[in-house]
């Protein structure tokens, strides 16, 4: 892990993979496909990609219950004192809609309601991400969408991983099937015989699944489109080297193209939290996925003050920041952009992936500058209410038609203006 | 404007512009000049498109105090008065940061601040609008936004006009410059010598601004890219026939393109607005771009119930819905997908354009089934906060390390682990 002299070469902002044409054009092909021959299209592409020839998409409650019932009990227990959690802290996040009434008889407010159908994308693959699964469907749940429906690419034998199944029942997902790829998200936007169309899909996957979000998005709402994750670590003399490198490690064990960045006061703990990540890296089941990612996006920066790192640790606007310092809440506190910040030295990262409550799908690649956690109020919508009493209109309509025609609209002017109109009708 | 018969042929979803080949390019190529020639690329594409050679892109303040103090003071007032309203409005939606604290000493929550620097694109042309200033500034400033920049091009003599200036002093506005198109787009995004770049971009602006808007997305947030304009009203014979076709009206004078529908459980209504439409078309100023948006875009619906009608109403999920009705309010309370909703005679919809408080930047094309009105929400961002306490990772750091190894992610479960390590460091 190389340690660095200028701040220029930090730099969270890597290129967002955009996909081929040919990826492109494959995608564009599936989701016709699957707007025209629905069904058939879910069964056809399934055995193309996934090598199973389903007779049913939908996963039946026998199958789920069979899941949950045969799950190791110690693991089931675990998630579910996550989803818990989980739960509970998005339950915090609640808004009631409001109203504010004014002298003149008129109400004001905001009518906040949840979105009324979400589909939640789960990659297949080699390994299971059940976190997934609870991170997408738990503050839909807690919004109020009624209808939950996931899609998930089954494996050879058609089947879904029991993981996620386990956690899709915990988590109270309403219905599921096995359909995964450009065509699950062509299914979740378009409709077929069998599933029903949503109004907004959320959920990670690859660059087909990707391509396709970014291709239905206007027919409905999508998530973010999410980078290679990202940690930073502030740290001054008091933190614990072996600590850090196994957090940086933690990351780097993701992807090749994640990022692990520590920002340091000590040039102590630089040099002892390099051969850290050196000495643990070899050891690590995952180590050439992690050194790779450590020699392309890994750095070490030192700095002169805690405030020079907060600034640095501003402009980077990490996914994931851990503050390791001495009065590190009150560091904390300094930082403007960062998508969860893990303080002190019990908040190691995994602690959020998992299991203390906040969502671990947050902002990558710098865009904590303006967004946010994926949370509760990505599964609502607002109506804003107008009821003006006839006190009200009549008190204002001559200002509201001044400024209409200020801005040149003559029949919003006489709109307002009809209600008073001495003619009548 | 025709009655229809099937709701079939009810829909407010209409392509989006996506632009041609050629403005693509063209878009393309300016945002490039503007990222290596900086201002005076900026001063150029000025020239060029607005047809003015600046000798500076700032307006002073004197110009901005000038434009103040020599504006009808009647309309200054009425403009604001509207501001107040605006501002007392978005108010209520501001929210604070929150923690909880469990028993174990840990701290989890939210931090919720402002964007540091936002971006108001201000279109120029023939009409000034006023009402876009305060409605895309003031949400903003309301969330505590510190710098807010507007851009808008300059007519030919190098001015902005004074209802603009004059609005955005009264709004708040931090900086202003004179570039429009997508070289203003490009300075907010990429900054210049004169400006400095800015987090979010949001306001209208045409095809050019549109393409500008969605190429710097990543680099920058930005708002939705707004379609044409819509309302529904939906009635019964308790509405008065002018009242309702001049609020009709109202959205059609904005664009060929806008959309008038109304939605009526009387026969005797939907033949008398006919008319009343009719008669009121030829009257308008804006008559022949009224008159082309209800041939195309209007339609009046016959239903058979109330409840028929809010059905309706929920499939189009319009951006400004009108409901004048018998208890009008507990009507519009089962609408689920509206952007606006006016409720009852005097809620004319230029109250909500204009003046009452509610924000008029409002989701298009349907997508108000997943979509909300610009607020305050819209410029901040959260950042979760994770701080467990020694006791709490203790209890729980192997039910973590137990769901990272389902996940695959051993140097997840190491991480954690790595905090209670015999060895100790």
């Amino acid at each position: 892990m190389k340690i660095i002299k200028s701040k220029q070469a930090l730099s969270l902002k890597r290129t967002v993979e955009s996909g081929t044409d040919e990826q492109q054009r494959v995608v564009e092909e599936i989701l016709q496909g699957v707007k025209e021959r629905k069904d058939e299209a879910l069964l056809d592409y399934t055995e193309r990609f996934d090598g199973v020839r389903l007779s049913r998409l939908i996963v039946t409650g026998e199958e789920l219950d069979q899941a949950y019932d045969t799950f190791d009990p110690e693991l089931r227990d675990i998630l579910e004192e996550a989803a818990r959690n989980i739960t509970s802290f998005h339950e915090e996040q609640k808004r009631q809609s409001w109203f504010k009434t004014t002298p003149d008889g008129s109400v004001l407010g905001q009518k906040i309601q949840p979105i009324e159908s979400v589909g939640v994308y789960v990659p297949g693959g080699t390994a299971a991400y059940p976190s997934s699964v609870f991170m997408n469907v738990i503050p839909a749940k807690v919004a109020g969408v009624k209808r939950i429906v996931m899609v998930s690419p089954p494996n050879e034998n058609g089947d879904l991983p029991d993981g996620v199944l386990v956690a899709a029942k915990i988590a109270g997902v309403t219905e599921i099937y096995k359909v995964g790829g450009a065509q699950g998200i062509g299914a979740l936007a378009y409709g077929t015989e069998t599933i029903e169309p949503v109004d907004k899909i959320t959920g990670p996957g690859n660059i087909y699944v990707a391509l396709a979000k970014r291709a239905v998005y206007g027919d409905v709402d999508i998530d973010m489109i999410a980078g290679p994750s990202e940690i930073v670590v502030l740290a001054d003399d008091t933190a614990v080297a072996s600590e850090v490198a196994a957090d940086l490690l933690s990351q780097a064990e993701h992807d090749t193209r994640a990022c692990s960045i520590l920002v340091t006061t000590s040039e102590k703990l630089a040099f002892r939290v390099q051969e850290e990540v050196e000495s643990q890296l070899t050891r690590l089941p995952r180590e050439s996925i992690a050194r790779k990612a450590i020699r392309d996006h890994g750095a070490i920066y030192v700095v002169t003050s805690i405030e020079e790192g907060v600034d640095v640790i501003d402009e980077l606007a990490p996914e994931h920041l851990e503050v390791m310092t001495e009065d590190a809440f009150s560091v904390a506190m300094k930082v403007r952009n960062a998508g969860a910040i893990f303080i002190g030295r019990y908040s190691s990262e995994p602690v959020g992936d998992y299991f203390a409550g906040p969502n671990h799908v947050l902002p990558t690649n710098g865009t904590a500058r303006f967004s946010s956690p994926l949370n509760v109020d990505d599964f609502v919508k607002k109506s804003s209410i107008i009821q003006y009493s006839e006190k009200a209109l009549k008190d204002h309509y001559q200002k509201i038609a001044a400024f209409a025609r200020l801005e040149g609209l003559e029949a919003h002017a006489r709109a307002v203006e009809s209600r008073f109109r001495e003619d009548g009708e």
